[in-house]
C-alpha cells in the first residue's frame, strides 16, 4: 500500500431528523464517542498515511473542529462544508483529492465499519476500478407500485454499503458531471459516467444508524466486538 | 375480534444451521427464554382466543413440548410435524384450521413480534382477505446477475416480514396447489392462486433472527423495549 495517495471522503451531511434528536445524528454519543469519531478512526488505523476529509453541513463545521480535537486529539482530519444533495457533499470533498490514488467514499453514520472490510475495499479497487461492498438480502422483497405490489427474486438483490471505493481516475472525472436525480450513491455517478462497477463482499454488521433504534443496535454490536 | 375464529400457525421449520450452534435457533434462549416461545406469547396475548399451532422438525417434537411446558405453563399450543419445505411446513399447520377465520402464518424466528403489528394485520385481513407487513428498504440496492450489477429503485422496494396474515377462505384453497419452487412466502402462494395481496405498515424491530449477530441484535432490542 505504500506509493499511492489513498483518501478517505466521510459523509455525514444529513440533518438526521429521522432521530428525533436535538443534536444532529453524527454527533450522538455511542459509547460516549461521538458517532462520526468512528469512521474516522477505523480509517486511520485501517490505512497508515491516509488523508482523512470530513464532509458536514456547513453550520456544523465550528463544532466538529471542538469534538475532534476532544475525542481524536491531533489526527489530521480536513472538514469541508457539504452541498444540497449527497451528490455535492461528495463532490466538495473531492475536492481535497489531488494526486493519482485510491478514494474511499463512506457513510459518517456507519460507526461499525471494520478494518477488515476497508482493506478488502482497498485491494479490490486497486484491481479493478471500483469496490462497492454488498451483502445479501436475507428477507422476502416486494416491489410495491402506487399500491400493486409484486415479488422479486431476492436471490439476484444486494444491500449496498459503504466505503463506496475507486481509483480516482474512475471517481475524479465521474464527479464532473451534472447532477442527476438518479444519482443516489457513488457508485450510480460512477456507471453514468460509463464505467463498471465491482461489489465486494460487505458486512453484516457494517450498519447504517438512521434511527433511535439503530443506535441500539450499534450499541450492543459494538459492545460485542469488545 | 369475536365471533371469527382465529389462528396463528408459528413455523419453526428451519435448522438454524447459519447460526453454528449446537441447539435448533428455535431453542436458544433469549434473556433466559428459547425463542420460540417469544412469538407463541405474544399471539396469546394479542388475540385472546386465538388456536396457537406450532409447526417444528420431526425430530423436535419431543424437546418442544418439555420446553413449552417449563416456559408458558399450560397454554395451548398444537405441536405438528412439517415438512420438506416451507410451503409443506405452513400446509401441515393449516391441517389443524377448521372454521371460517382469520389465519396468521409467522416466522418462529421473529421473536420482536408486537401485539400492535398482530392487531394491525389482524384488521387489515379481515377488510381485504390478505395484510403482508412490510418495511421500505433503507439502503440503496443493486441486482447482481453473474457479476453484472445493476441499480434499483429502492423508493420502491419492499422488505416483507411476518405474520402474512389471511382469511381463511384466501389462504386453505391456495395451499391446495401442487408445490411450486417460486411459492417463497405464504404471499406468493396466495397469488398464484390469483388472490391479490395486500401491505400492511411493518415494524422494524420485527427482525428475523437468522444469524449469531442477529441474537446480539434481539437481546439488545428487547431490554430496551422492556
Amino acid at each position: 500500500m505504500i506509493g499511492i495517495q489513498k483518501y478517505a471522503v466521510i459523509v455525514a451531511g444529513g440533518k438526521g431528523t429521522r432521530m428525533g434528536a436535538a443534536v444532529p445524528k453524527q454527533f450522538l454519543l455511542l459509547q460516549g464517542k461521538p458517532l462520526l469519531c468512528y469512521p474516522i478512526q477505523a480509517f486511520a488505523d485501517a490505512i497508515p498515511g491516509i488523508r482523512l476529509i470530513l464532509v458536514l453541513p456547513p453550520d456544523q463545521l465550528g463544532s466538529a473542529r471542538t469534538v475532534l480535537r476532544s475525542y481524536l486529539g491531533n489526527l489530521d482530519v480536513t472538514i469541508v462544508a457539504g452541498g444540497e444533495t449527497r451528490y455535492n457533499s461528495v463532490q466538495n470533498g473531492l475536492k481535497e483529492v489531488a494526486d493519482d490514488g485510491i478514494v474511499f467514499v463512506h457513510d459518517g453514520a456507519r460507526p461499525l465499519i471494520s478494518i477488515e472490510l476497508i482493506r478488502r475495499c482497498y485491494v479490490r479497487a486497486s484491481e479493478h476500478g471500483s469496490a462497492i461492498p454488498a451483502i445479501p438480502v436475507t428477507e422476502s422483497v416486494r416491489l410495491d407500485d402506487l399500491g400493486v405490489s409484486t415479488p422479486v427474486n431476492r436471490e439476484l438483490l444486494r444491500i449496498i454499503q459503504t466505503p463506496q471505493t475507486f481509483r480516482t481516475e474512475v471517481i475524479l472525472p465521474a464527479f464532473q458531471q451534472d447532477y442527476d436525480p438518479a444519482f443516489t450513491d457513488e457508485a450510480t455517478v460512477v456507471e453514468a459516467f460509463g464505467a463498471k462497477v465491482y461489489l465486494v463482499e460487505g458486512m453484516r454488521d457494517n450498519i447504517k444508524v438512521t434511527t433511535p433504534l439503530d443506535m441500539i443496535i450499534a450499541d450492543a454490536l459494538l459492545k460485542q466486538r469488545k
